[in-house]
C-alpha cells in the first residue's frame, strides 16, 4: 500500500482481517503439525486465533505452528464462562488483555511477576521470579487458566506440578518466545496432556499470548 | 534443543544472544535496504538493537528490514542523558519499557491510550485516541522521544505536524505493526527527515517497541 488511507480503528482491523484472509487463501493453514483447519467441524474458532496472531505479529509462520489440544477453544471458552481466573507470567500481556471484556464474564486477571514478595522469596529460594509467580498462583482457589508469554520456567513449573499430581492447570495458553529452552518447555507442555494452546518453536510472545486471549474472548 | 536445563534468567538471556549471534553470522545483516551493518564504525551498538529486535520475536527478518537514520542511535542516547520524556501509543510497550533503567536517567514515560480525557475528546471529535494522544503529548515541555509500536496514525500525526511545521519530534521509534496503513505511514516518516529508528515493513509491534528502547538503555 503506497497512499495513506484514513480509516477508523475498526475499519483498520476489519480491512486487516481482510486481508490476512485473502492471503491465507493461497496457504494451507494447518494445526499440529498436519491437521488442515480447513477439516475440523469448528473451523472458524480455530481460525480466530490464528488470524489474530498473525495479526499481531505480521508474521504468517502462524499459520503453520500452532497446536490446540483436543476441545481446545470450547474448554477455553468454558473455563471464561464460568469465571475463571487468569494468570499471565508477563506484564505486557496483563496490559494487552482486554479486561473489560474478561470482566463482562467476571474473570480476574493477575500477573504476579513485578510482585515484591515474590521477588523476596525468589531471590531466598535462588529460584527465578516466574517459578515462584507460578507456585502462587497455584495456591489460588478455584480453576486458573495460565497464560504463558514469556518464561519457559513458567511452564516447566506448571507441568513439574502436574506431572508430580500436585496440581492441575485448568488450561494453560503456551508461546514463550526464545532461544534456549522454549521449545522444549512447549513440547513437553503438550506431551502432559493439560488442555492447551501453544505455537511450537521458537516464536510468541506476551503480545501472541493476549492475542490469542482476545481472539477467544472476542470469537464468544 | 530437546532436553530442558536450569539457567538463571541471566543465563538464559546471555546464552540466547550467543544462539543469535551465532546464527546471524551465516546472513548478512544490513541496514536502511542495503547497508552492511559490519560496514559501520560502531557497529556494535546497530546489533544490539536489531539483535534485542530477534531476541524479543524469534524472527530473524529483523536482520534484514531494519532503518536507522543518521547517528540514530547516538542521537537518541543523547537524549535519554538528558532526560528526554518518552511518549508511547501502547500500554504494552509502556509495561515492557525498562523503567527502573530510564528513571536512572531521569526519563519519564508515559502512554495516553487508556485516559479518559483523551477518549472524550477522540469521541467528541470523531478522531482516534492515537491521534488526540499524540496532540496530547506534543503539548508537553521539552524534547519527546515517540514509541509507536501500534498506531499508523500516531506516525502519521507526528509527521503532518512536522511538515506543517507546527511541531518536531526529538525522535521517533517508528514500528506500528499491521496490514494497513502501517508501511506506508512508516516511509513517510523515513521522508520526514525526523531522526528516527524503524522496521520497514508490515513488521514490528509493541514488544519491537520496548526492545528497541531497552536495547539503547542496556547499550548506555
Amino acid at each position: 500500500m503506497n497512499s495513506y488511507t484514513e480509516y477508523s480503528p475498526s475499519q483498520i482491523e476489519q480491512r486487516s482481517f481482510e486481508i490476512i484472509t485473502s492471503e491465507l487463501e493461497s496457504k494451507e493453514v494447518v494445526i499440529n503439525g498436519n491437521i488442515p483447519v480447513s477439516s475440523l467441524p469448528d473451523s472458524a474458532s480455530y481460525l480466530a486465533v490464528i488470524k489474530r496472531c498473525i495479526h499481531t505479529t505480521a508474521d504468517f509462520d502462524y499459520s503453520k505452528t500452532m497446536y490446540f489440544s483436543r476441545d481446545a477453544i470450547s474448554i477455553l471458552k468454558g473455563l471464561i464462562k464460568a469465571g475463571a481466573t487468569l494468570v499471565t507470567d508477563t506484564n505486557m500481556a496483563l496490559a494487552g488483555i482486554n479486561k473489560r471484556k474478561l470482566s463482562t464474564h467476571g474473570c480476574s486477571l493477575y500477573c504476579f511477576m513485578s510482585d515484591e514478595e515474590v521477588a523476596k522469596k525468589a531471590s531466598e529460594a535462588k529460584t527465578t521470579r516466574a517459578h515462584v509467580s507460578m507456585e502462587h498462583a497455584m495456591g489460588l482457589d478455584g480453576p486458573v487458566i495460565f497464560v504463558i508469554g514469556n518464561a519457559p520456567t513458567a511452564l516447566m513449573t506448571l507441568c513439574g506440578a502436574f506431572d508430580e499430581g500436585e496440581y492441575e492447570p485448568a488450561f494453560i495458553i503456551g508461546v514463550p518466545v526464545g532461544f534456549v529452552n522454549v521449545t522444549a518447555s512447549k513440547e513437553r507442555l503438550i506431551d502432559t496432556g493439560i488442555p492447551c494452546i501453544v505455537n511450537k518453536g521458537r516464536k510468541g510472545g506476551s503480545n501472541v499470548a493476549a492475542a490469542i486471549v482476545n481472539a477467544v474472548l472476542y470469537d464468544m
